[in-house]
């Protein structure tokens, strides 16, 4: 098991091998064996193997070509639609239109999501994770078809490798690992925390390859920005308040 | 692996045995090889050994004893903190402070907890979940220190089982997973989804125990209510924007 979790890359080219349907099923069964609130298995998985259907949601995650190519796409969603109908039909009035019942519904899928990423990851498959999941929530609801109280936040590409990557760096643990209390760094300490990652010939690389003075800029100015950041923020809670998670504004 | 995570039950009685310090570490470190948005790494693990901050924790914790007894209680967290602070001391200008990048790290502390989980339970650990760490999060800001863009998303309890509960029930798979799109499904398929689970022995004991009619009441008018739903995500909210997440109301 740790040596599985370990191990862990990041895959982004496939194979165009199927996945068997038991194996399949016994991956979708680990995620249902996840840790969820109070037994409510508040989330859902969508299955896509359906090539136009991965076309689709392949233009939703930015063109990221794995989408397309892993034989198997697994759309991870909060998911309080099914347990209120529930409730409905047995004389008990829900409670879960709310932003904490979102938030409970979303940390069951993404325990979920990890339980299928190492399943997979131990019978021989590689994952990646989708961040765009959150970013363009409100075309994958209307893709999938997802119903009110039900909202994607993660999503997985699974398949067999077709690349054999290195270890990704990791920060010092001591970056992440915090003792009773939370350690604010002081300027030092941060640079000593990153020194390793900023001197990395794949950092020095990247910089000539973007034409950046630090590796953060890569991230600010060109990954993760701002006005990105503040868009993307705008649609997933306006998709948060158009499936009854939160009050409009 | 996969036997791992068949076989994960939450674990509510603990021995007093301390978790040996490079079995933690090793736990720690399989948290740190999770996927993370775009190697960011953007969450924190507040390790809790102390006797008082345990004690003060668990009142926290709505009083669950097995955060006194573990002898380690884990807080992740949604922590854009320390990368924005590198951002600064790089030239770079950070644009974290957003509901998109709340998300984001909330995610990245999500899968680091569930490896932690994981590699804890295949090294003959048990551990639990606490949901109350998303409705008292102001006041666990406060007692850990956590600066702005820092926001506790989920808490594991570890240590040595003293108990050995039953696997608990699980829907059947169907309830869980869509193919292709989202199946809304009929009253009758509901009906059948849950009538094992309604049916149980356990399920009689609850209705007997708690006076009601239906499990589903149990849920809605003892466990998870509107009211406290309600409250707490206006408490959550107040956090979010305390720390920086998202504008005040």
């Amino acid at each position: 098991m740790i040596q599985t979790i370990l191990e862990h890359r990041s895959i982004r080219e496939y194979k165009s091998d199927q996945i068997p349907s038991d194996v399949l099923s016994k991956i979708l069964e680990c995620g249902a064996r996840a840790s969820t609130t109070g037994n409510m298995q508040v989330y859902s998985m969508i299955v896509t193997k359906d090539q136009v259907m991965k076309e689709a949601l392949c233009k939703l995650h930015f063109g990221q070509q794995m989408v397309n190519q892993a034989p198997v796409v697994i759309t991870f969603c909060a998911d309080f639609y099914r347990f209120s109908k529930w409730c409905q039909l047995s004389k008990a009035k829900p409670g879960y239109d709310n932003f904490l019942s979102f938030l409970t519904a979303g940390i069951d899928a993404l325990l979920a999501a990890q339980n299928v990423a190492l399943a997979a990851e131990s019978e021989g498959l590689g994952i990646c994770y989708l961040g765009t999941t959150t970013y363009n929530a409100p075309e994958i609801i209307e893709l999938l078809e997802l119903p009110e109280l039900v909202v994607p936040i993660t999503t997985l590409v699974i398949g067999y490798p077709n690349e054999s990557p290195d270890l990704t760096d990791r920060l010092p643990i001591a970056s992440v690992v915090h003792d009773e209390k939370y350690k604010r760094f002081t300027d030092e300490e941060i640079k000593a925390l990153y020194y390793e990652k900023e001197n990395s010939d794949f950092t020095k690389q990247l910089l000539e390859l973007n034409k950046k003075e630090t590796l953060a800029q890569i991230f600010t100015d060109n990954r993760y920005t701002k006005k990105d950041n503040e868009a993307f923020s705008e649609k997933i809670l306006s998709a948060l308040a158009k499936q009854g998670f939160i009050k409009a504004q």
